[in-house]
């Protein structure tokens, strides 16, 4: 559908008028003009560039729970608004993750600290990109009701992904490969709070508290469908890491090279035979595309494809019949959940 | 006075329970016992250590203000909430500016992202310092009608503060020295940025919420009066940096070795003839001791100590005359204000 570029690009030129916002608050300041261009620059490079999927899903969501088709200019600002701070939140994220993960390139360009003049001084950027989500909020939010449980959601959301961070980051170290320390127990806990909770729970609440269904029970039932839901984007992640198409994709998976705690690492070591153990201990967080062969070698020999798509049609089933017991009478919508799930399933990227 | 010991101690022992509010919430997600440790000893190892003045601040504020000697356990524990959340904040802070200047010790200690195993992960555990600030003034705070205000006022502040960090690390990159970067103003902006926000307004402005005297005159009677004040002690700071005794201050410093756009630079270079700006410029942020030695010479010829004592009686005076016309008639105190000069005036550390 040629609509979704659109759909896209509206919500991208939605983002002008927030920089805005942000850079006048820095002129009220009087800061000097170099720093100003600086912030936006920033803004723009870490900001824009990716899929904005959780941005706009909080249009999505709220369209779905006031029934409305079309949103009046005002409407879409606001919900654009809280859907541009899921994705200034992810920035500050991405920002830091890539120098705590040594990484080079991102979204197809360098990594903002690998841009030449801004190395370390990337993580008070990326501290400016989380701070400029409450200055949005406060400007178009502030009379509102709901303002402070925004607010609230925000830093509680941000701290469940920091500590899923935390988890990740002291068992996979990239450097000091140790297999031990993985299960598929941690991979799950990893996985939910480093990700499920910013990119699945994080843009229905919103959305729910703006359309102005937000009773707690509503939103437990939202958490309960959409951390699942999370957990098994994350693992169709891990899937196509290693068994998508790169073309489709537009990247090459690095996930073995890196030693990162996968859904499929994990998978194999309940598998293993002592010699597929050894090999894998020997070969797996190898900067080396041989040590990453003989892995992928093993998998094979596991059939971890077959396990992968066992994994999904369960997940698939139990999340549907979460979904069917839905409670609808406060307001709020099976078909919300439906429509994060239609995006996902049996996705090739 | 033996008491000022006591005093500190008081307020180290309510950091523990704070401690337990944090775990708690770890706990409650059934996060696992080493990441509970790892963020337990981070915010230890960050958090105590220094002078804590800025969140005693809080506690000697709120006393003048409501003109009690004495707090109630549960007053001194709320106002203490409030004085951690400003020495997490600060823990934030030092921790990724460590990272970002490249320092080696911190309070004695190493910077926390040398402690053996930190490494990088050191933003990550910065991030945690700051939303743990937030986690806090929700337990404590949410109930009280000036809750909002709270919120806004550290995410206003640590924005001020993190505008502040951007100027100085693009102004006065380590490795790269151009002194035709640095300017009295500049100094001034970057100063009140990143430093008297957060270290004078912020103690004083949560003091007065909670105090119930927080109008928006009244604020800004204390801000205008806590900037100036806040600028003065950072100019004494990079005075004591070169002309204080390293035995009384407890570091030798470095202001001219790391390129510090520091008071003392600046005003030389406002005062330097073609042949000592030379000098300078040839030497001023060499990572060598022949050079600081140089720099110091020209320092001690242009008879620098002088201007700042000239700066510091006028600075003073200025400071005192605000003072002075504070209107007392909302409930704000003029001793509030002559506290922190007193604490101040002539410090010798
Ligand atoms: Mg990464
Ligand atoms: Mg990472
Ligand atoms: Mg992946
Ligand atoms: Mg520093
Ligand atoms: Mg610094
Ligand atoms: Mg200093």
């Amino acid at each position: 559908m040629a609509d979704k570029a659109a759909v896209k690009q509206k919500f991208i030129d939605n983002f002008d008028p927030l920089v805005d916002d942000l850079l006048a608050v820095l002129r009220q300041y009087n800061i000097s003009p170099e720093a100003t261009e600086w912030f936006k620059k920033s803004l723009y490079y870490n900001s824009v560039g990716g899929k904005l999927n959780r941005g706009l899903s909080v249009i999505d969501t709220y369209k779905i729970l006031t029934g409305k088709n079309e949103l009046t200019d005002e409407e879409y600002k606001r919900a654009a608004v809280l859907g541009w701070g899921i994705e200034l939140l992810q920035a500050f994220f991405l920002v830091s993750d890539d120098i705590m993960d040594a990484s080079k390139t991102r979204r197809g360009q360098p990594c903002w600290y690998l841009v030449p003049k801004v190395g370390m001084i990337a993580i008070n950027d990326a501290f400016m990109l989380e701070t400029s989500i409450y200055i949005l909020l406060k400007k178009y939010f502030r009379s509102e009701p709901y303002y402070i449980d925004l607010v609230e959601l925000f830093h509680d959301v941000t701290f469940q992904t920091e500590l899923g961070q935390l988890l990740d980051l002291i068992t996979a170290p990239e450097d000091e490969v140790d297999l031990s320390k993985f299960s598929l127990a941690k991979h799950s806990f990893i996985v939910i709070y480093k990700t499920a909770y910013y990119s699945f729970y994080l843009p229905v609440a919103l959305a729910m508290y703006m359309a102005g269904i937000s009773s707690p029970e509503d939103l437990k039932q939202a958490h309960d469908v959409l951390i699942p839901l999370g957990e098994y984007f994350q693992i169709q992640d891990d899937y196509l890491d290693c068994y998508g198409d790169p073309a489709v994709i537009g990247k090459i998976g690095t996930d073995i090279l890196d030693n990162k705690c996968s859904w499929l690492i994990n998978t194999a070591l309940k598998k293993a035979s002592p010699e597929q153990r050894a090999i894998l201990d020997e070969n797996y967080g190898q900067k080396n595309n041989n040590c990453e062969a003989k892995v992928k070698t093993v998998y094979k020999e596991m059939d971890l494809e077959t396990d992968y798509f066992k994994y999904e049609e369960e997940a698939v089933g139990r999340i549907k019949s979460l979904i069917d017991n839905v409670d609808e009478s406060r307001g709020f919508r099976k078909e919300v959940l439906n429509a994060f799930l239609a995006k996902i399933y049996k996705r090739q990227k």
